[in-house]
């Protein structure tokens, strides 16, 4: 057993504290990375303050080096520069060999409560003997941490290590809903509703952000779809909904034109949210679908993202608003909650 | 002016009452036809019934002669033999011209309130001076009847003109749905709400009706969402409601599996209906979406169907459960209005 530095969220709500941790070595089909950089996600954010989970090592956003690896695990050695993603592919079930394009892996799938490996039930993290949980299968809130072989996608090790962290969860969420899913064609209208890093990276269409006009809700006395409406001659060809709320997801789809509309959902809503529509509006020909992690199955489609980056297609640079030591942890919890970042990258160097 | 029967409905909800008309000759842009066969279908029975229409030629599933065409008719003459269609295809609009699928085309599109033409705002019908209405734009319980020309398709003249009459309408809402928007792939499962003839049309793939499991959610104790979803493990590929009640469009789309299931609405519903579900069952990638006539555009894509009928690649005979002279229509009411019929097709002739 060897002892690292993590942050550990003890309590939910309460800020992370720097410890050290044991990480106990992979299992069979799991891989130990070493973090290079790490980001903080809204996800983070939402499930650190829910209280209903404690003891744990959060994060999912981040680059790694592989440190070493399992029994079985073949197309990874030691030293794979690597981007871990919260949701896996098996490759072998029925959504990872589906050809209409679900990545909702059935072994790997995101899970929020799990907190264990698939293996033997077990954590790898500990401190004192008491266990700490993983989040997400990634926890990467810690300078070495242990993933499913499944979850872990090798990269192209040319790519700018301290940025590309960040196209491992909500930069793909939505550029995949994008154009994976929504696909809208040269010309089209797309609406996008909220403006975080989801409804930025919707809109980085096809190279560039292409926004046109901003609205903001308050600034009208009528429904905002019906603002939509009117302003794009009956409806606009695409809405994607980055914000999770379910007024929100009801006005996109409301938003579209009859005839060849499509809305696309892309924001996690609350569990107890309902979706209401009078169902006239899909037979006028809408359509109203919703994705998850931009249709994007890790394994097979990430490096050709990370490819189109180094190439200089995507500006996902700016996206990252705040750059931090990870010893700094809790200002970057500061800055999402106060608004003032997009992304803020912690480095693991400093 | 000259004379001819026709079947007229003075008061909603009574019995149709055959009487002799003027019908009056085509205007430019319009088409005057003869009827040879015509049918009936579960919307004229809703509107006849609907206490909101009198003073009417109802119907629109019927097979015709062009008998004159008005100035500017340049594709259709007298002696062809027609196909009309409740709603039309100008050509020239935006959803015409639309790549992505649309039929509801902005001039023609389905008018279930109109009654009269559009050149003029004038019905063409008339009884000793009285006007009677047109109803969704075709008007076939008389001998004689004038259309848009949009919403005239011409056709292969060696069809059986006794029998093609049903593809104008159901017979292609449902087949449309099926091959236009729910697309199934081979080895698919899909499950049908309904079994009208709508219904029936989807289950006609590719050849035959191809029905393997019939369910009736009065045997279960639990939501028929559940049982399909049990018994396909996980949930069907596609769903195709049939019915316009809004809980079988609810059960419908909470039937299909995630990661790629499509859900499509056929059926019409009732003007409060609302359609309400979890939002998640969008993101877990699931699809909803409504389609009308099958989204067949009619002038463009009705005549293939027909050639599909006459190749004997469709089994559209089936679906005529009764034939009657056209005296006895409201036998064909009786028969729609008991369950007795599928399609009851009448003829002029007799």
């Amino acid at each position: 057993m060897i002892i690292y530095i993590a942050a550990v969220a003890w309590e939910a709500g309460k800020p992370l504290v720097i410890e050290e941790v044991e990480v106990a070595p992979p299992q069979a089909g799991e891989v130990r990375l070493k973090i290079l950089f790490t980001s903080l996600c809204h996800t983070d954010v939402y499930f650190w303050d829910s209280k209903i989970l404690s003891d744990l090592l959060i994060s999912h956003n981040l680059v790694r080096i592989v440190e070493s690896v399992g029994e079985g695990v073949r197309d990874m050695k030691a030293g794979d520069k690597v981007l871990p993603v919260f949701t896996g592919e098996c490759g072998e079930c029925g959504h990872c060999r589906s050809e209409e394009g679900s990545n909702l892996c059935e072994l790997l799938r995101i899970n929020t409560e799990r907190g264990v490996m698939l293996s033997d039930g077990k954590t790898r993290f500990s401190k004192n003997g008491k266990p700490i949980y993983h989040f997400l299968g990634t926890s990467t809130f810690a300078e070495y941490t242990v993933l499913h072989a499944g979850c872990v996608v090798k990269i192209n090790p040319s790519a700018p290590l301290h940025t590309v962290c960040i196209l491992s969860c909500g930069f793909c969420t939505g550029f995949g809903a994008a154009v994976n899913v929504a696909k809208p064609k040269p010309g089209s209208t797309v609406a996008v509703f909220g403006l975080g890093a989801v409804g930025l990276a919707v809109s980085l269409l096809p190279k560039k952000f292409g926004i046109t006009d901003f609205l903001n809700p308050k600034d009208y006395d009528k429904p905002i779809q019906e603002v939509i409406c009117e302003m794009t001659n009956g409806g606009v060809d695409r809405a994607i909904e980055c914000t999770g709320n379910v007024q929100a997801s009801i006005q996109a789809f409301e938003s579209v034109h009859d005839g060849w509309g499509v809305a696309v959902l892309v924001g996690v809503p609350s569990k107890d949210a309902e979706f209401k529509t009078h169902p006239l509006k899909f037979l006028q020909e809408r359509t109203l679908k919703g994705t998850f992690f931009g249709n994007f199955k890790p394994r097979s489609h990430l490096p050709s993202v990370v490819e189109k980056y180094i190439n200089k297609e995507l500006e996902v640079d700016k996206f990252i608003t705040h750059t931090i030591p990870f010893s700094e942890i809790n200002k970057a919890f500061e800055y999402m909650l106060t608004g003032k970042s997009i992304r803020c990258v912690m480095s693991m160097q400093e």
